[in-house]
């Protein structure tokens, strides 16, 4: 059994197609690590790619598509309705297979040392790969986007891990880390009134730690403007506390309390099949369902 | 790549677990197949295996299985909430990989011959082995179950398609076949009112073919003694159709009509991922997940 590593590198172009297809293909043809998904998103204006393979060839891939990115997305020309600092915006690395977290988060640190190297753009590694505290936290980084960075510098809180001492000029910064599985669950919402949606998002991070809490959920609204709907999009970061269905149904009876229905949900990227099995028993009171049950 | 086969033989035991454990013992001793889940219910009296293997492995373990139940269970000193007519009560077959269904059919045959010849059980075939389009349904073979056999003879339509004229003494009849994947799904309901259960299963069957069909389930209604619960038990023969949250949620609404909740449900063998992906799609308006997005 070889080792196996999980990239999902987020990139800000969700519109086109074109941008999106040179960064896949500059990732698959880099090395032997394989695009699994990938996925993009005309409102949000960003892209997601979920690529597996071994650590050395995860690195080069990683390297090539930020290198593309980088070339072809100006973020001065970006507009869109989720937060991010870059062209290539993210890069998280969780472990698949035969791989520690610690292995993980030496593959973050010798990409984000490529990047900073070659590319010249400035490096923060969050999460698990984070130098401090106050850097674990992706929101925090990324707390006004591009434009806060650009307008404000690189001083202070805001100084680089890596990289040179000022945004790139048209792609921005990254943010680099090693972390645990995570599903990227979007609700959509029968309504374009964007104060449920901010509402539930709301309710969802204020209930933290509490006894009807989402564990391990960020949720933020996003206005869908191609298809006039109001989202609530979410990170699902301890999937084996709190399950995809258990997100969906929090929502639902949320929206449904002030009369708007759901329009549909959303999943990017890949998922375990653990998640499935956790869905299943949350939406089914079916207790007990282990994973040598479930045949492929 | 091998071969690969799935046989989920139901015994008429689930209260004696020496019983049950002789047979699976039998099932792994007698050849390469595995036991990947079994499961036996003390209402229902009794034990469904899970085997998966080569054909000609699968072949000699549930003829293993087959002899054991034979030799441990009499059915004049069997009761229990569920359609029986024999101590090993029937044995499907679904391919898995690079099987066809005509191989199963051969093998449910070959199978077959070995019990009646050896073990002087007859023996019915249905669904897809089915002499005639009259053995083809599994409850209209088992309609008054081993006592009905035992009372009448195994005259008229009730002939068996091999073995012995008459009912084995102690472990009644058998019913082989092959068939596609098939979901074995209860749900249990918060009361001990089987009117409730009675209803709702009637109508899953009623609504067969209308417009608010759960196209190919199967439904009865079984009472829980030890649990003093209301069942409705149910196969989902299409699961390409339906999806266990399909049938969850339909049961879950009908009940709520009449005032009752649902307890849990209980899913019994083992299923595809594909199977998990259905009701995940369904119980939360998740559109498009392709299996290559779910990791192992």
């Amino acid at each position: 059994m070889s080792k196996l590593i999980q990239c999902v590198p987020n990139y800000s172009e969700g519109r086109r197609r074109d941008v999106v297809e040179a960064i896949v293909d500059s990732i698959e043809t880099s090395s032997r690590a394989r695009v699994v998904d990938y996925s993009m998103d005309v409102d949000h204006n960003r892209a997601v790619v979920t690529i597996i393979g071994e650590p050395h060839d995860i690195r080069k891939s990683a390297y090539a598509g930020a290198k593309t990115a980088v070339e072809l997305i100006d973020l001065n020309k970006h507009e869109g309705g989720h937060p991010r600092v870059g062209a290539v915006d993210v890069i998280p690395f969780t472990p698949l297979r035969e791989v520690t977290m610690e292995e993980a988060i030496v593959l973050s640190h010798d990409l984000g040392k490529d990047i900073a190297d070659n590319l010249a753009v400035p490096v923060y590694f969050y999460e698990q790969s984070a130098a401090t505290s106050q850097r674990s936290n992706l929101a925090d980084i990324r707390k006004g986007g591009f434009e806060a960075l650009k307008k404000n510098g690189l001083v202070g809180d805001r100084k680089p891990d890596l990289g040179p001492p000022t945004i790139h000029p048209t792609a921005g910064a990254v943010v680099i880390g090693a972390r645990g599985p995570l599903i990227a669950f979007n609700v959509n919402l029968a309504t374009n009134d964007m104060s449920v949606a901010k509402s539930i998002a709301a309710k969802i991070r204020s209930i933290r730690g509490s006894g009807e809490a989402l564990e391990g959920v960020k949720a933020i609204a996003v206005y869908l403007k191609s298809r006039d709907t109001a989202q609530v999009s979410t990170n699902i970061t301890l999937p084996h506390l709190t399950s995809m269905y258990d997100v969906y149904a929090f929502v639902e009876r949320q929206a449904r309390a002030m009369g708007v229905d759901v329009l549909e949900s959303e999943l990017i990227g890949a998922i375990r099949v653990d998640a499935l099995i956790d869905s299943a028993q949350s939406s089914m009171k079916l207790p007990g369902l282990s994973k040598n049950r479930v045949l492929d």
